[in-house]
């Protein structure tokens, strides 16, 4: 939809999708997030009402990776550097078949043919620099493309080396995917490789689906009073992310925790030891946000389908969800 | 068929897709039209009649993107800006195979080489700006390249980045897609973007198809005194028109609306919410062309097929097509 | 074969294929012919018979779309004017696995390369100008090249947008395709486009075989008397094609036979509507050859099957072939 | 085998072989030759053979399609005419995977880039001129290319447009391919474009592999005795064939004997007519090289098989191979 | 993970993998290392925690190919050469869908644009020499790439010839490659080219689990007091590699060793001769490593499945895995 | 394994393959070598073994195809021509996925851009000139490859004609091509222009296995006392093959052997005569090697597996090897 975005406290419901971005907005460490579901609801709206009521950033202006100082600006970028600009916090949209000069970018072979010149043509990895990335059908995506873009998401630096270039700058970016798994799969070893996942679905309470469809109307027919009635809802998401960015480092992680962690994943019988050292944060993370000072199982429990579910092997012989499989060793475990 | 557009008005039947183009004309929010069915049944002559039936457009001479004004026309267009001249609707074909250069446009290699400058060769999108974008067999379309158009005609705005460029100019226009579903299906996420949809039938009936035959004999051997004789009927849709999009924004929608639609929504299984609200927004542009100042459940029952059909998951049990399903919700929920 | 043109008329037997090349010279809306039958059965033959027993064309010299005066050529051409010239009515091969861009024709890269110019490079669309393209194995070519051959071949005019080139010429022509249904098939949107198909066999009649056999002997052993002897019968030919040519407007299509026409469309189950229309233009261009001042059964009796047999659904319970078909339902509705 | 060319006489056996290759140098309007059969048999040293055996051609001293005179020169080659000067028949081999623009010629992409001047660059089509081309196992070879090689062998010229050229030269060749029916087949299209065909074995009687054994033997052992030893028996063959070209057009051709042609094509139900006019024409080249004035059964029974046999539907209720059928059909037929 | 190097020591358990990264570190001509397993089990974390506690190298300011003094940096590096500085011992990842280009290096082509000058391009081969090259997923990479790195692996030395190049340098390096069997199998020719291999696998110990999470926990909040700690852990590790490589040359290899190699690798019924030449070469640089002067079967035992287990055929009545019969056959001929 | 060649005499075992090489070292026209069987047998190492114990060539300094003298260097090799140098026999590797430009030269596009020169850029075959060209897993490689490489070996020659470029080189070779049958069949056209093939085997006899490490072993540990062990019998096989190769032309062939060939191909229902006529060279070969002046069954026994075994076509019903077949029927015809 044009027009002005929608704010991320609007959006009805889908409680679990919007917790998962606040955590990431918290800790970055977390990685990407994956939300799986029907179409038509809300993930592209969601992403773009985060960045929307987070603080804008200052940045380096005309500087094409969002440097914060002088001193960040890569030494590619020509010119001398400008003054500290707000903008928006940056949200990329990865279009489907993109290319990965476009994406890393790359030589700017238009300027090296006409003026005899090397320059780099900074990508969406430069632009997405701390902000989100967003891919909307990521299982539709190329598996190099995805591969290239958990790698940089994870070391948050881009290196460009190709055609005589050696390229690199920061891109530090929370990466958003969304997936239909009636479309096509992703590899285990790519889902294993984004921080948390959720499931979305079509709200089936008729007072829900109005309210949606009231709040649309709303907008529609009157948007600048729509926004101003929301803004102040979102701006209390805000300041309670700022805190908790604080707070995080200082929250405890007693070991009784850690080996619930560790007990949790063995009784799913979760590959490697991604899932218990993503459960941690995710928990730490929900710990800084809801301001406690100290892990406790009621955070594993709030995020453990969320670090784990798209961690299991497939179990033929037990038809349930994984998000409910992970319910349930959640209900034995953490009994 | 070469020679003059066949008028609007003078297309025999066929009154589901004339009026979901008359409604697009409306409001363009409602998003593009699907037409799916039978070849030679005048898909393509009603796209060309109703724009050749709108006004003129008034745009900066030589303008490729067809600005409305010198303001707008895009800083990338070369040369002064000429006077406002008025040109035709436009109506762009799109190519079967067409390359994504030539849809949004690229950079003018010839120029790039030959004369050393940078310039952007506008493409298909920037001619069918203010217009129609028709799609002959769009489910023979590449996925890409449909995605790409669903985006630019939701944003209203083509983004090209390549090679050194960074060009954005206005892209506002209508998509008219036709398919033939026994030809390739297109992919629910893809369905669920085109915002409604009509299925178009041969006419069985022998005095419809004799009509037919006379209307283009008639062209055929007199076209002047043809297009005379139809004019005054094509004005008057005009004017219609005209007069709706004035009213559309002060047509009331009083909260039981609201609720039909989404328990219709609910009672067919649409996924997402994408249908309650083009089922909402073509009603309320319904109204607007009848001159009814307030939404009722008159204008959802002639709309719900055309706003639902295309969005219902398959149901293996239920033979009937998608139009009789939504027709058998809409007898049982807005009884 | 290499060597002199067979003679039009010395080609035996073949009377629908003879009739069906002699309307399109007649009626040039009638649209492509397309020929479905074993090897060998002369199609190639026929199409440049009939070519070279036209008048030749009058043409600016050196006009690479053989316009037919100054005015009319195409303001891309370079160099000033020619005077008009005789030429041959064109026949133009598209070989198999053709490009797009000989097809219609593209930048000169080698010249722009070179000299820095931008220049266009016509192609086969445009030598085929007022003429006849030909193309042997029609179901072999690949899908984007066929529709692009008949939306030209509709519109009669070439439109070239690439690489900072818009380019427009005239390229009104007959499309001749041949095809051998054992090799493959056409999509039915595509057997829909060609105006008329006909049927050819290598005949099976002895007398008619050996006929056949002493002509070409008398070819390959006395050519320029085989000439001579044939010569007249062609230009009897080529003398009723312009008489029908002159005729064609005048002849009249009563009520009853439009009726006429769509009875047997609705009876065949013919989708969509060219159907019928081509029969009477099928039927028209018959009548103004016989020199018949008046439409009636008759003639459409005689381009039934021709205008209508491509355009039915197949019918898995009626295994008798599409002419056959046509034939019982010119039995009952024509009775 | 590198080194000296085996002599075509001392071919062992492979009669038909080697009587199909002398009727295509009397008679060349026959059209290709189609060998089929087991590796090792000898099909490239009886092309090869059969060329060294030939009169020397003259031609234009560094012509690349080695034309006879100053005036065939085709007007893109550069410099001035040479002298007339021998050069030995050509044969020129056809790689497998060769590109269209190898054998078609192309655009000196090197020179335009380097030297700025459009040239063209000839390729096999042109080196072919006036000899053989040859083709080892042509069912691996790509259709497109097979295709372009028997419309240039019909049409005796080569049309190269392309990249702003229009080239034209003459390429007047015998095309000679060979192929392996274990390994793939031929299209029904492409087998009827060959004038004849022949089965070839590898020999079965001892003494005839032995006297094949001896002869190499000789070959390697004694390379100047053995070519001294069968010059001679080539001499003899080469007059024949330069006789008979003289003679071919007066081999008077009866009615009855048209008759028998259509007759025994009949019998054998062969699609389209080539099968009786390539008969016709290698029962004349027959007589001619027998010094026989009139045509007759005799000519007929001896080369039916190589100009019918591949042009048969397969029967799937008769197992005997293709040449055996034309056989019992020319013992019925011609009894 | 980006930040500190995780510390080789502080892995927990894994001990096959350690033991076989540092067996190539004493003696790089045992091959590179295959790992398989399950992702998250610290394949890329041990490289590089191995090539940390490995003493830096010396090499000669800027050179790209990390050579270790002036001599033997390669003549096409441009500028003189600088001072011996010290770096880390590299580690090179190579990316999935890499090209062989940026491989091997290649023709600066740029720079032969632009500059008219040939230069090359050095690429990850270069940049890997002295160090490790480390390929995630080496089943899902190209097969000529993998083959490439292996025949460069193995002759230390990269040569490219192409585009008029000819460039040579040293790259010695060791390959470690991961791999998971569940994603596609590498073909037995380049399994066998691999020196040894391990497999890895989720520890299943809760304890064992709960202290990974610990020392990753204790990373994360104290990056500083972490890597303190486990420093003088690695510098142990690395004192031992450094004076086994010294001793490796002066370990006694009796009779009776040679024969257990060969039976053992009879006994398995390994194709080739690699198996027990890498047998023996593993057991030496283990007896080094430990200071043990002389083989004998104890380290033929430990070392056995590392450098036998990927060099088994497939037997499908034996369902046990490749290293447990090569356990078995351990214990029959070496009891 | 990088460092010094291992000596061709040290090789142990494989007695069928070290005859076959020294064969086609004393008559090139046996054509090339095809190894099947096992990894690690030692393929590599005895072609590299064989070339390093014949005599180095002499050859123009610095002619990239190792032309004998100033006369006989290809005219396109720039510069003055170099005195004679001594330079080992060339072993040239062809890598999996080579290009065919990379194997055949090519223009030096560089240059041409660069420079504006047209140059040739010699490729492997140019390299390989008078020496050995190895393929390993010659099953993998493209068909279009071989049979270049067939085609060049046979000839001698290599001709290139593209862009422009017309360049004749010598090109002898010896062809040795290594293959696993479990990983790809060659067609059978490709088999039999290979003149010899041989199976390799592991050895099964564990005194031979441990005779191969320990001679490995000795390589690694004592490479310079090594070498000096094997160089004398390296010399033996040296003067063997120089003194057959005097010898060759000597040797008689008794018309009785010319009917043991023969009957023996007969019997073995051998494709072709290639199968004959390798078998006499080869046992020609032989006689020379063992200094017999006349041609007896004794050398047939010997080299009929390795001229005829690849030649026979597949018996479903007799399921022993090829040569096991050809060593029964050598028992019956030679018995």
């Amino acid at each position: 939809m044009s027009g002005p975005v929608f704010s991320f406290s609007a959006i009805v419901g889908q409680d679990d999708m919007k917790l998962a971005m606040i955590l990431t907005a918290i800790e970055p460490r977390l990685g990407g997030v994956l939300v799986f579901g029907d179409r038509g609801t809300g993930k592209s709206t969601a992403v773009r009402g985060l960045a929307a009521l987070l603080p804008p950033i200052r940045a380096v202006a005309n500087c094409p990776v969002n440097s914060a100082s002088a001193q960040e600006r890569p030494d590619w970028v020509e010119g001398p550097a400008g003054r500290l600009t707000s903008r928006p916090t940056p949200v990329v949209d990865l279009p489907l078949g993109v290319s990965e000069d476009r994406v890393t970018g790359a030589l700017d072979i238009e300027r090296a043919l006409v003026k005899g010149e090397k320059a780099f043509q900074p990508g969406l990895l430069a632009a997405a620099n701390r902000g989100y990335l967003y891919i909307d059908e990521v299982n539709l995506l190329e598996d190099h493309i995805v591969d290239l873009l958990l790698d940089v998401a994870q070391s948050g630096e881009n290196l460009v080396e190709r055609e005589g270039l050696s390229i690199r700058h920061a891109a530090r970016f929370v990466l958003v995917g969304s997936g239909n798994p009636e479309e096509g799969e992703l590899r285990p070893q790519l889902l294993d490789r984004f921080g948390v996942s959720v499931e979305v679905r079509s709200p089936t309470d008729i007072e829900e689906r109005i309210e949606v469809l009231r709040r649309r109307d709303a907008l529609e027919t009157d948007p600048e009073g729509f926004a101003a009635r929301w803004r102040r809802h979102d701006l209390r998401v805000r300041r309670a992310i700022l805190a908790a960015r604080e707070r995080l480092r200082d929250v405890e992680a007693p070991e009784a925790v850690l080996r619930d962690c560790a007990e949790l994943c063995l009784a799913l019988g979760a590959d490697g030891l991604r899932g218990e050292l993503t459960l941690l944060r995710a928990a730490r993370a929900l710990a800084a946000y809801r301001g406690e000072a100290r892990l406790g199982r009621a955070q594993l429990r709030r995020v453990a389908a969320m670090a784990l579910s798209h961690r299991l092997r497939r179990d033929p012989l037990d038809e349930a969800g994984s998000a409910a499989r992970v319910g349930r060793a959640v209900a034995e475990v953490l009994a």
